[in-house]
């Protein structure tokens, strides 16, 4: 599954650059993985419920054009790993209208998140613990683009 | 007593006008809270460990000069109005090195928190749960600047 | 005119609380000036072309009832005053679904923009030097709620 | 050259989990290298006075261990690689006290920056353009932690 999330620029967003702050690209890259656990039918929020937290572990990020107050974005999500307590995405932001067969994305990242116990911060087997969860990702994973 | 707590502009702070963005200024006067606490010898943090949690119920702010990245500011912040429940401070941001006696501040705000219990989020009298915490407010009250 | 704007909550606009930060609102409420003024057909980033800034002059806030992560809010936007410098909108923030005629609102403010000069951030007529902008605003002034 | 910069956790830095939202080490991480810039006699104000911008190109990041509400941190920071156009810094945050030679940082990065034309936001050689702050880089490189 790859899921197509759109996200408008907000103008706190931008910096004296008159871009996207880059950090901020991280608060997109989250709204497309928030997105695709709802279309994957479990919401985050249906996680955190059952015990679990999924903090990022690892990310790496990339760059190459700015967006710019009143750009419309569209992040583009899909699962590319699922091991027994973490999960990787990878994800590409595109300007609305854009045909990410044949563009270029405007930034891309690999976002790891890691399973851990509410109340301990232990990470924990995703396979043994939320195994519905650890069986969607494995029926949604996609090659890397 | 009155506090003052020196801020500096990060980057991210910034928008597209090159200045710092309205909404971040209730980071820098939070910052000047958190201070004012810590030097009365009630620190938030501990306040929470005691089962209290005091959200903001309300504010009024003004901004009337810039502030770029680069600039170094201050916060002053005062109690000005001590209620069973509410504590109202008013916090005025300047430029490092002004004069809060004769030059004009930047920003100012005044600014009501308002104690409720940590679990259920309905207020309670800071006077009859955190009696010495009310005591101290009193103590500590400044007439308005 | 009355604007309605959805807005979705993101887990990174949330606190220790586990509520949205406060000062997030002030984003939110962006969120629903920006839409006021697509729909008014002055896009805010038309109006910074034409060589006019429109920061933030001063603003009441109040919050009465938590949005936490999942949560939809709906942003409430009408004009209640239009200076010949200054324009003041009245901003209310509902949960998605609540009748803005019955239910009451979780947060609430008033938010006042000054236009100035792109260059010299010095104030300047909107009544003159943006007439159109200007009797638009009058055209759609609403009484306060 | 390695330098090492306070940073004070702020609430509205926290999340719902009760830790520092991932998206904001990337603040700390920029606290850290514009206070490397400052103590390298190259802040970078007076590189965008100059003409140029150094936007994010690329970041690795991994988070190891939650930063709380009242955390003192200290980022550490140093320049691993000075190519034409671009600088890598690695940077490691620790908490306050932690030994950088014995502890485990709570988090780290490595980020390249990438100078451009202020207007343009075409790449530049440093080398070229910069050629002081291009010296300047190369005399302190560090190798890598």
């Amino acid at each position: 599954m790859i899921t197509y999330t759109p996200v408008k620029v907000r103008y706190g967003e931008t910096d004296k650059m008159g871009i996207v702050y880059h950090a901020n690209y991280l608060l997109y890259l989250e709204d497309g993985r928030t997105d695709f656990l709802e279309q994957a039918g479990f919401p985050y929020a249906s996680i955190e419920e059952r015990g679990y937290l999924c903090p990022a572990y690892s990310a790496e990020l990339s760059w190459r054009a700015p967006l710019r107050y009143g750009d419309d974005a569209v992040v583009e999500t899909r699962v590319i790993a699922n091991g027994g307590t973490k999960t990787t995405y990878q994800q590409r932001v595109f300007r609305a209208g854009d045909d990410p067969a044949v563009d270029k994305p405007v930034a891309e990242g690999r976002v790891t998140a890691c399973a851990v116990n509410r109340d301990t911060f232990k990470p924990v087997s995703i396979k043994r613990e939320l195994p519905d969860l650890y069986e969607r990702y494995n029926a949604l994973i996609e090659p890397e683009a």
